[in-house]
């Protein structure tokens, strides 16, 4: 039984990300000894792992412990409602993507446990479910960051709390949110030379791993759109959904019946002629997919625009994202963040630094 | 009287930053009515404004009640005593650029006060001084947050120290870090078109209120060096201070003697041809003024280097500062940090997103 200092962490998810958090978490709490960081939970979709004294899961071999768990993860409901007693403050990381999780936040949040998560699905879903987590965290004081939401470990949503926090007028933002996205005009459109083609370009960002199993799942441009919905209401629009503004699919209308990711990028090149014509009607300025929110004028889409080489956008290299905030107090030149916006490690890093935020104001 | 949730704050300082910094305070306190946040004191090195029972200062008129006080400050360690005694947690915003101010921090924390502040002074004098503050940060869990010290607003210190933390290893840290030198560079030897004469330039940074009074100030490279000497410290190298590692200085030797800012930009035409040759020398790269930081090597260094026209720090516009952070996680592309890097606005923004976060773990 550990004593009330101890702030009492619950993982759920041990994938990609969340591996690589559970090895920065391990390192985290051999460096800050106090206050004691103690993993009482970890879940998979299938299996957990957790005592009912709340003693600590060991971090060192945590993935083959739970591995040889026999244990089903218990519901939801049940994991806060055994997180609310637990002797000391409580941090949920939800290192998933899923959408039963994201709406026990409020419940979880209610409940005086807090919330720290890469998952973009609470913050971009409906619009009620973002008020009611917020609401239930300004109720009981329980935090919840998700740095990791948006641009994955790049000080993107920290940096935009800071500017509405302290009163700047965010007037616009702008950038490349998706690494597939980047990667794939980059390499089809770039700033020197010609670029290959639309279909090989897909082909290579998938063999590369920087597309979903599925290219189609980056290509019809809601992930972009689900993180332009986290800004846009953090900069103070109340956007309904991320299906509620102008995003433009780069999925061919006759290719979205495709029944496999691999049917698709078969039936792909007869209309790389299209994204040719795109590329060519951009003269000498290229084109790249991109995120805008105009604060003023409510206007949020999603979708291919022109850039003058000079822009920064245009400049972006490999897989990178960039995010332009448009201020008052910044005035004509923006605040710009740029950098890896995907990637275990980095969006594990994203999480790891909001934990420890989280306990700077619980401890 | 106020209550014990109060938060108590004290500001010195009432110029440039210190004004801006009253207004968003001012706006603050309004905007978040809880904790309740109480001005108690506020100083410049001639005036002081206080009451014995802490009661708050109006914010709305607050720079017309100094100017008419007829109080002279308290010595530093008679006000630390004063905040110490406050009914409730008490904070010291310094918005001077004083060495005695700054070396009071120590003291102050000591006593449970916590310490914001743009003065670089502090944190870039001898590591002695910056041991003293943070070993009496930690006894004492009062807080000490300097994110305008570097770069202003722009997320520098606050994102170097989430890498730092969250266990990522910083290889290099390198940049534009002066927004007079920024704008001197860009307009002398542009991107594109062959730019000014060096001493024409300087007189237009001048005349435009780039430069401080006398423009040998900037032109020395110590206020680079002092950003420097910040980032190297919390990056891990215990830099001695900012005249341990090699700055290159943009004084012609025989100007350091002249007696006024007027005098050496009356002579500094003469010394044009040696600055063109130097830009000539750069062949199809451009010349920058720039530091960097090889975490491993230890090396930490301030001057003239060139760089590649597709260089992020190449297409560097108006007087803008760039930081890139290159780490183990982020790999051969690095975190990049770009915008304004000074102006009083800017650098009270990150005052206030600093007390917001100090007011968050106190309270």
């Amino acid at each position: 039984m550990a004593s009330a200092s101890t702030i009492f962490i619950a993982v759920i998810g041990a994938g990609g990300v969340g591996k690589c958090f559970l090895t920065q978490l391990r390192d985290l709490a051999v460096r800050r000894p106090s206050p004691k960081l103690s993993l009482c939970y970890i879940a998979t979709s299938r299996k957990a792992l957790y005592n009912d004294d709340y003693s600590a899961i060991n971090l060192d071999n945590v993935i083959d412990i739970l591995a040889a768990s026999s244990k089903a993860p218990p519901t939801l409901t049940d994991l806060v409602a055994y997180l609310s007693k637990a002797p000391g403050k409580a941090i949920i990381v939800d290192n998933t993507s899923s959408q039963d999780v994201a709406e026990t936040y409020p419940a979880a949040l209610k409940a005086g446990v807090s919330i720290v998560t890469p998952n973009k699905k609470a913050f971009s879903g409906s619009y009620q479910l973002w008020q009611d987590i917020f609401r239930a965290s300004a109720a009981s004081g329980a935090k919840v960051y998700h740095e990791s939401s948006v641009g994955a470990g790049l000080p993107v949503i920290s940096t935009l709390k800071d500017l509405v926090e302290t009163g700047d007028e965010v007037t616009k933002i702008e950038g490349v949110f998706s690494g597939t996205m980047s990667f794939l005009f980059n390499s089809f459109a770039p700033l020197t030379g010609s670029g290959g083609k639309w279909s090989e370009e897909v082909k290579k960002a998938k063999a590369l791993g920087y597309t979903e199993p599925d290219p189609r799942d980056d290509l019809n441009g809601l992930d972009v759109a689900r993180k332009l919905t986290i800004l846009a209401r953090l900069a103070g629009l109340p956007v309904e959904s991320p299906t509620s503004f102008p995003v433009e699919s780069l999925i061919p209308k006759e290719l979205e019946s495709c029944s496999s990711g691999d049917e698709f990028l078969e039936k792909l090149p007869s209309f790389d002629q299209q994204m040719e014509e795109k590329k060519a009607s951009a003269g000498h300025k290229v084109i790249r997919f991109v995120g805008s929110i105009d604060v003023g004028a409510k206007d949020v889409k999603v979708g291919l625009q022109t850039f003058d080489p000079s822009h920064p956008i245009a400049a972006l290299k490999g897989s990178d994202n960039i995010i332009s905030f448009y201020t008052k107090r910044y005035g004509s030149n923006p605040l710009i963040v740029q950098g890896a916006g995907a990637g275990g490690d980095v969006t594990a890093m994203g999480v790891t630094a909001d934990l420890i935020k989280v306990i700077g104001q619980l401890a």
